[in-house]
């Protein structure tokens, strides 16, 4: 199949960046055009990267220019597809005026995410909601906040228990925050224990994520979560210490068991981007930790893309593990681009 | 009252030197001797020192010496009291030995913590099982684990709803792991989901906190301790996130009103190193922070002595609430010289 | 002698704070405005203090309410004396005017700190330059670039074997970029080896601190600084690895007993935030670290006011040590206290 | 040509580790024995390693067991060649055993490094002095250590103008210490301003890596280093900042051409670890930084294998520059894998 044109907005963030990382040599997707903010207006990406420069494999787009962003101009290039990192409050209009002009929008903003008609994807639990997308030209499809999407990866090989409530602190490093996002002086040897409407996020995403789809619309599923949200001095991944209230008996081996043997859509289509384990579990008593399994996920492609669950314990009914995950990869960018990449092999796109 | 001539084993360490920082100028203590492992041999607690010099406001307790501990030399001076910062496999029979020579000893160590005939105190939750002392004259008072100590603070307000289980995820500095403790390679930009025997320790702990003293021995309570504990790269203060489930309907109102009013015979002995708060609680929405709180308590003597409390939610009969403590000031040292100015208040040492 | 009355300009930032620190129960200053940019406008200074509140030891300063900068108002108040940390592009402007209605302005801020009419003052250095401020009614007097104020502190013992070239490479804390300052992000796990116009500003105040009064004007030194300034992962404190060439010979041993012996005005006075020692020389070899030695200085009003220097050395004619100084007490808000109180000392304000 | 067996002593250090890394698929050698310490024994690599596991690109190698470290084992299995990251007190005799068995010993252990017999190479520096071990069956290749090789790296393309002097203020990283290493607590928001040993290697290991190979041995260079070594809380990577006294008048321009068109034997060999460029000079004004250029180098296999220079500056007759590099990867197993390599690529191995 021939490959895709695609576009980035807000290609100077940090998100947007990790789209330029994701995208670069895709086998679907071509990057021809790269938007931002005033501040990096006509800057070479490489002079606003804030990422190691062998991130980018595709060493010629460190030279491409950033393009003022301007709604006009993104539809005059007229993309297959757009991926958009934008901040909230442009987000809204921006991508549903491309919408409405024929052009899919996987986006990582959170401004359309809880609307009716934006599917809420994160691929290995509910890639059956894109079929909303289907037979439109144009439409919005959205991934999740980052520590909704490492949490609901990690539930959905729990669901066949009936998980009623999950308890869950967050431990969140600063690359969520953006950039500049959280000064140093607020964070270094310091924890910040409140990240402004990320426990609301996670309390309405979670939901619509284990949602049904019925005659074409969402029916958010009864599962309760009950967030609290830290930063920590870390730079890249969320930790998440989970208590799910199941209800039926179930054993830490059965449990074990529903981690390792977990895979899903993008797993079965082989998805250039999917890891070949969504969940990896880990037996040692110290892990995960975000040095040493932030970038889980094989193959090269899919680093970052795997959750890391381990300290698998049960006591009574609830269900108690650590969960980790990449905040930009796995729970931004890289979310959006298995998404898109759903959609190309079904031919959506 | 006069003073009492006071001994410290395990001086060289983190805790043993908080308790220099606590005991120098004491109203009611007088250091008359340091004791450590051998590597502080004859070494001024000045050459040892890991906390910045102006702590010290003894200052001619800079220029002490250690001496090598040995049981018999501890006895030879014959102190009127003893504070242990030993490391445990010393500390079991230093300690015993210690007492059943009519010595009194407030220790940090866990190896006699959970013994029948040791009290194990939080002044502010149980001093009244310090009872179990009264009459003898040596005897061993414990004080808690470091994580298990500001959990149960800020608790003890609580305890009139009928607290049966308690959901906790701890995120504690490094200073709790000793020197030289964690190395920087294991917890530099990183987490560490897991501290050995840490949840052990405070799953056992909190009920003979909460016990009740029945003919002089404690019965234990039936409350039950779920703990993550999670090392993060912080250098001092451990922040808990707390789900406390209770056995009736309560106001998030009602429940600030009880941290807001407790205190306790501490505070109504005006000790020393007595904060006029046991529980600080803060309104704001991202505290209680480590670098903010972690001094907490006044006066200046009870600096890191109170715990801080925030981001209080009642949903259901779930108490949700963050609590923050210094680790080895309130949660080693600072407990252990709370208890001994109990006692001597009451003229048991 | 009567209190003067002072007005803190820029109270909501880093270095504002820090003059409500240094001038709360202030045996010779009353605070009796706060000013500050919008977005503290009347707020309470609790609201919006990044300083553990401790630090504020006369504790109804945390109640008090940050006015809008407005100079007319800040005029109206006719304040003794103004404390001024405001950011450059207001402070040129403010500054001049204040002093040009008859009131004297001690400032952190570097706007004005090259006027010819403006002495740049550092206690133990250059008093004699406040000179320029006698008969005056209003005048401004500055106090430095943290990380000028903490090398010169520990140039002048040596001035006396004639330093040409002096080779410096600061290691600088990340307090100093004020706040929101420098994104964890840029920093964290990281070094920047560069602070925009840090190494010019060293380059030309410190010839201006060593330049000598004639005729009322300041002639500079002809002393060459060559430096490089870096960024580190600390919270607090400049380090400074320093190569004074000398034209004369010197042991190793005169060098620390300059170091040693040091002290001059503020010392010979007993000013209130003056340390007992402005250098405090360490012999051990891994010392000053900015954990250990930020706050040294005694007595506690003068704790972060004393530069610390370790690990002299002389090669040929090279004199080299590291020295490091707290950078937004000794190196910022204290300089221009410590200014303020030879001045009242004098009867000059 | 055939692979070469090779051995790696002390693989469950930090440095033993890179070599597994830097050795996994490696096109000359083939890991066919690893040795550790006691505590490593009969354990599998994946339980003792330090490294993200994708590191690792060679999976197997992951359950590779380590053996217990004995010379005479290490002997039996008679590899092609060895590479050492021993500890110092073990490594002397060991690699003196090995090669007097006729086994080519690739080292980084400093313990051999200054023995005349031992040539002391970094190989785009003075890889000529390998011939010293041309005929012989058995010998021992030192690689230097980690801020020494930085440092001559960037020296060597300025040779040619006559470097007198070296001022070098070091900023390293906490992964040098090894493992377990520095404590979290020395260095957490903290500097260290020594390094055991540190300035003493440099100052003597420079002068050997740039001496002369006269009828077989080195003839030491006359160049003089002063250097001052600080520990800073980050993970990888030293930044050193040199001032380079030179006996001839040069421009910023001609030096930055040095820099840019620096290349040696490794690039003209094409060896698989050689970088590109063995120096990447960077023209932005905040550049070297850890987090962004301490893996520069490609292609992949060579990724931390440059070193990067930025801030180039010259006053007088000093060249002043800020020069990075990743101390484990080209200050350590890189280096010694760099050296095999060139010793393979011309048969002697």
């Amino acid at each position: 199949m021939e490959k895709r044109s695609a576009v980035i907005l807000g290609a100077s963030g940090i998100v947007g960046q990790r789209f330029c990382q994701m995208l670069s040599n895709h086998p679907y997707f071509n990057i021809t055009g790269l938007f931002g903010g005033s501040a990096s207006d006509g800057k070479k990406l490489s002079e606003v990267l804030r990422l190691p420069e062998y991130c980018i494999s595709q060493t010629e787009l460190l030279n491409e220019r950033i393009n003022h962003l301007d709604v006009g101009s993104v539809r005059k290039i007229d993309p297959d597809i757009v991926f958009s990192a934008l901040p909230n409050d442009l987000a809204r209009e921006v991508e549903l005026d491309l919408a409405s002009h024929g052009i899919p929008v996987f986006t990582n903003a959170s401004a359309n995410r809880m609307r009716e008609d934006v599917p809420l994807v994160v691929p290995e639990v509910n890639s059956e909601c894109l079929e909303m997308a289907q037979g439109k030209e144009g439409y919005i499809v959205a991934n999740g906040n980052c520590s909704s999407i490492g949490l609901a990866l990690s539930l959905k090989p729990l669901l066949k228990y009936g998980i009623s409530d999950v308890n869950v602190t967050t431990l969140q490093a600063v690359s969520g925050s953006g950039y500049p996002g959280i000064p140093s002086l607020d964070i270094m040897d310091n924890l910040v224990p409140y990240i402004q409407d990320e426990e609301e996020k996670m309390a309405r995403e979670i939901p619509k994520m284990f949602g049904s789809l019925e005659s074409g619309k969402i029916r958010n599923s009864a599962i309760k979560i009950h967030p609290t949200c830290i930063r920590v001095p870390v730079r890249d991944s969320h930790l998440e210490v989970v208590q799910a209230a199941v209800n039926q008996d179930v054993t830490p081996g059965e449990v074990k068991e529903a981690f390792r043997n977990f895979i899903s859509s993008p797993q079965e289509m082989g998805l250039p981007s999917a890891p070949e384990k969504p969940v990896v579990l880990r037996e040692e008593e110290n892990r995960p930790q975000p040095y040493l399994d932030s970038m889980a996920g094989s193959p090269e492609r899919a680093r970052g893309m795997a959750a890391t669950v381990g300290r698998v314990e049960v006591s009574g009914r609830i269900i108690r593990y650590v969960t980790l995950s990449h905040n930009t990869i796995r729970g931004a960018a890289g979310g959006s681009v298995l998404n898109a990449e759903l959609m190309f092999k079904r031919g959506l796109v």
